[in-house]
């Protein structure tokens, strides 16, 4: 197939210390070249990748310093992809959306004629900016009504408050070539490794490691251009480092992950939140360590408990579980990996994806007038007029409003 | 004529105590539907117009507290506004380019079929957010290349650092019915009035009026959500309020306004920028009080020296000018704005601006292909695309880089 992916600006591909999205759009395009796709990408000059790259910007606005809510340069670079995939001609059209500027996405394309499909990487409310969250995701559902997704765990399809149109749930894949242990003798310490964020649970790592008498390796960012971040980062977790039982190591790029992970005992992932994904535990069950998960989020869809870690459900089940690590095979550990979440299997049902976003962007287009929302007059209340509107779209196409029909001209 | 305006979406038309450009737009839009047009006005729903509204918010963003970053929503308002005059009939979209979220109308506007003309209402650079200044106004001149623009001032002409396209300079026009003195009697007391920022120049206000020995009476906001402001007013101006020579009332509402000016001796207006036009000059001179201002930015355009008020060089020469201000007529000074600042001249001019703007617009679409900018491969260094973009531009259309040809069938 002939596939455009519209990368985010933000984080290079693939990400240099930090970036879930920018992961997967790496390793899904790789296995797409891989599998003889023609693929084109969208993205920032500094992208390392396999397919056709073409870039409005020299690099990733993280890497220029460009702070999350200032949107105009990541919107020019959308705007401009839009306009190249205007001029050119491609099967589908693969959107990612990770973060608030994304969302301009939507209406740009709106007017495309050909198929789009979104992967649905980060979670609702995308209304915010630094500090701020804003109230009007329901406003921009007008742009999402009509567009394929895909979620990436049932999890995140779960919490989605929307009646969005997903035509799939699509687990992240691992190159099991490029997570390749380092060694088959792991060290006695447990790791952590995420961005430093209350709801990724560092501060729980650290008490659950300390109640076990096993020493805790942390690695990770701290985002400086989020206040919080730098807030929780100095007060809950700088006082408990000793450089020796709790240890901070700073980023990791790819090759120290693969040792970080490798040499771990076990890694700990005590969430306070509903993770979409955890691309983490992926990585370091892929390297033969197991991970202790608190049983929240997408954990439960890609750890096997008792066989690639271990579900619980507080710090004292947690700490039960550090002790029990060894009963694990690490070997088993990666086989779980490697069975259930390869890049080939993600490639592949995303090929089935695009095949049905195409049947049914060839169906509506042939069959159905355009949806053109009726303009709003003087009604200042914004809640009554989303419903109306609603409303009056299921009234005019009520298959709109139920699910995505399923294609027949499938392969 | 049929005309629609497109107004940003952050504060209220007509502002409730802040916002110069929405200023304008309500006396413009009033002036338009008095003199026969048909006015549509595409703004959040708390807008106060003679002319026939269509909100797809409910109220102005910073009514809502939407921090001036957050762009999406104010996106949101302008792409439903496209939407919307894509959907209906017009003879010339009006734009207002006022703050970076503004920046969206250009290539959101770019596929009309109806003429467009933009006011610049502020001052490049609008790559900025928050505290944030970017570097990349010149990425964004792709979108306003081919847009006819007015300007405020010859002055804010002068600084746009980038070849665009000015029909015309239009000046803000003054309804002298609303701006009715008070008082035939002014107090002894100075007035200063604006937001509170160092280029305003409150603090040198406040060192003049304490020199020549006259009480000062400062107005106007303080914006919580720019920290440099807040630092401003409160390390700056707070030290100095005595309460009694040197006084701060706050934000002031129109009808505030109208009697804090009347009755002032003088305004000061020792502004530290190139300020592209100075609203509340007008303002003070339309109710008969003298304006000394900074010879700086768009004052000597607006102020008429020794007639409705002083153009001053220093701090010194201000302190002079207020021991002089009762040699001018406050009748001669009111005077001065009937004759140059009139809401229907104004009017009048952006009518024959409309009318070029749509000459050209026919005569390109008639004559010339679409210009479809070149897609850029592979080339990260963006000044060096930019560059190459603009000569190839120049190459295929001559005339695009030179001045705007007059229209044949102005009325």
């Amino acid at each position: 197939m002939n596939i455009v992916h519209i990368a985010p600006a933000w984080i290079s591909i693939p990400p240099k210390n930090y970036g879930g999205t920018e992961v997967v759009i790496y390793n899904l395009i790789e296995e797409q070249v891989a599998q003889g796709h023609s693929v084109t990408l969208l993205a920032p000059g500094d992208t390392k990748t396999s397919a056709r790259l073409v870039s409005f910007l020299p690099k990733a606005l993280g890497e220029d310093g460009v702070p999350w809510y200032a949107h105009l340069k990541a919107f020019y670079h959308l705007q401009k992809s839009v306009e190249y995939i205007r001029e050119h001609t491609f099967d589908i059209v693969h959107m990612h959306l990770s973060s608030a500027s994304d969302m301009y996405l939507l209406p740009l394309t709106a007017s495309l004629s050909v198929p789009r499909v979104m992967t649905l990487h980060s979670c609702f409310p995308f209304d915010r900016a630094g500090s701020y969250i804003g109230d009007a995701d329901s406003y921009y559902m007008d742009w999402l009504a009509d567009v394929p997704l895909v979620a990436i765990s049932e999890q995140a399809r779960k919490e989605v408050p929307y009646d969005l149109k997903f035509l799939d749930v699509i687990h992240h894949g691992l190159p099991m070539q490029v997570f390749t242990p380092t060694t088959s003798e792991p060290e006695p310490y447990l790791a952590w490794l995420g961005r430093f964020v209350p709801e990724k649970g560092a501060h729980l790592a650290i008490a659950a490691a300390k109640e076990a008498g096993v020493p805790l390796m942390l690695a990770g960012i701290v985002d400086r251009h989020l206040p919080d971040a730098v807030r929780y980062f100095e007060e809950e977790i700088e006082p408990e480092l000793d450089g020796e039982r709790i240890k901070y190591i700073g980023p990791v790029n790819m090759e120290q992950k693969l040792d970080f992970l490798s040499r771990a005992k076990a890694l700990l992932n005590p969430i306070t939140w509903e993770e979409p994904f955890g691309m983490v535990m992926l990585e370091a069950m892929a390297l033969g360590c197991p991970v202790i998960s608190f049983r929240r989020g997408a954990a439960p869809e890609v750890v096997h408990h008792t066989r690639s870690g271990f579900l619980v459900s507080n710090l004292e089940e947690m700490v039960q579980s550090i002790v029990r690590i060894d009963d694990l095979d690490r070997a088993q550990v990666r086989a779980h990996v490697e069975q259930h979440f390869s890049v080939k299997a993600m490639a592949e049902r995303y090929t089935q994806v695009y095949r049905r976003a195409i049947a049914i962007h060839v169906r509506n287009h042939w069959t159905r007038p355009a949806l053109v929302a009726p303009p709003i007059v003087h009604l200042p209340v914004s809640s009554t007029l989303i419903s109306k509107r609603g409303d009056l779209a299921s009234a005019v196409f009520p298959s709109l409003t139920t699910q995505f029909p399923m294609a027949e001209t499938e392969a």
